[in-house]
């Protein structure tokens, strides 16, 4: 059910492994548990798909970076968390923390030597038509 | 007005042809009738655009496929249609059924060698400001 | 806050310099003030993001275009403006009309050769969890 889409800017591909941060997530979201202990997300229906922007402007386009010593080409990170409705307020919040410090710890180098912005949001999917169709999921059904 | 995006894990790109299937989708969305007959989406307003994610982490990350004996490098697809206010709820129904449906069909051969998940949801689109600019609508109006 | 993604059919990229349509965007966004002169985003707050896509179908396929002497190979470019709530009506009107005069004349030599489309759509994110982290802001909140 959920899916985390991640947009950046794609010179971060240079600057960090995105395939792993993607399973970083990925993994933060499957050991996220509600109040009752139980696992929030399936693990068959947690997808995390990364797109690198290759065009983007950022901010004043860099002058102010490069006032202050940096390169100018301004990072940035976009993660939009898309979940089923039905959630308490208290799950959300716990998903974006552990998502918000994960995503903090994963790109930790890259904030210290880019000037970079991270924006998490959570949104509750208010679709009209919802399907389904996998294979994926009978994998751990069985487990 | 409407617009399906379709987000995907980009090995896929290995085993279909993205471009068809878009195609097979916008016919399948262009032959769709309302309850009095008339199509639903207009031919100059129609649009299907894929992105193949090159980052992407799903589910266990591919040890319960490999136990199976597939690749483990799982897929999944996310189809996501943005429509216009207004439309009944039996409408958005059938939109969604042949959609599904058409994916289905499209993927039917990944789907007999992959592990893979798709997801369709629609979306009436709640937005506050929308302006539209186009060479392609006179096209079809003057038909 | 804002953030502007684009989608469109990466056809467009060898007819326009998309980074240079990004970057006029964002300075539009920059110069818009609200009823009372103050700039309605903020500098380090502004990004823009485009995506061209590798797959897609539109409309009928070419056919009423080459019907008309063009290329058939139909464009579309889709803009999508997330703002945070609490804006007033007026303000969704003045950032949109600024940003959808702002593509049409970046494109205006495209759409002198191209089928093509544009819609613009703002939408006031609704979300349920909100984090950021950036290096950036304070480069603009010192000036």
């Amino acid at each position: 059910m959920p899916h985390l889409v991640i947009l950046y800017t794609a010179q971060l591909d240079d600057e960090t492994d995105m395939s792993a941060v993607c399973r970083h997530l990925a993994d933060t979201m499957l050991e996220i548990t509600d109040e009752t202990g139980k696992p929030v997300f399936p693990i068959g229906g947690t997808r995390v798909l990364a797109y690198p922007a290759p065009h983007y402007a950022i901010a004043d386009g860099g002058a102010a970076g490069i006032h202050v010593g940096g390169s100018g080409d301004y990072g940035f990170v976009y993660l939009n968390l898309r979940m089923g409705k039905g959630r308490s307020e208290a799950v959300h919040q716990r998903v974006g923390q552990a998502l918000i410090d994960a995503t903090k710890h994963a790109l930790r180098d890259v904030f210290a030597r880019t000037h970079m912005g991270v924006t998490l949001q959570i949104d509750v999917g208010q679709e009209v038509f919802d399907a389904k169709h996998s294979t994926l999921h009978p994998l751990f059904n069985n487990h």
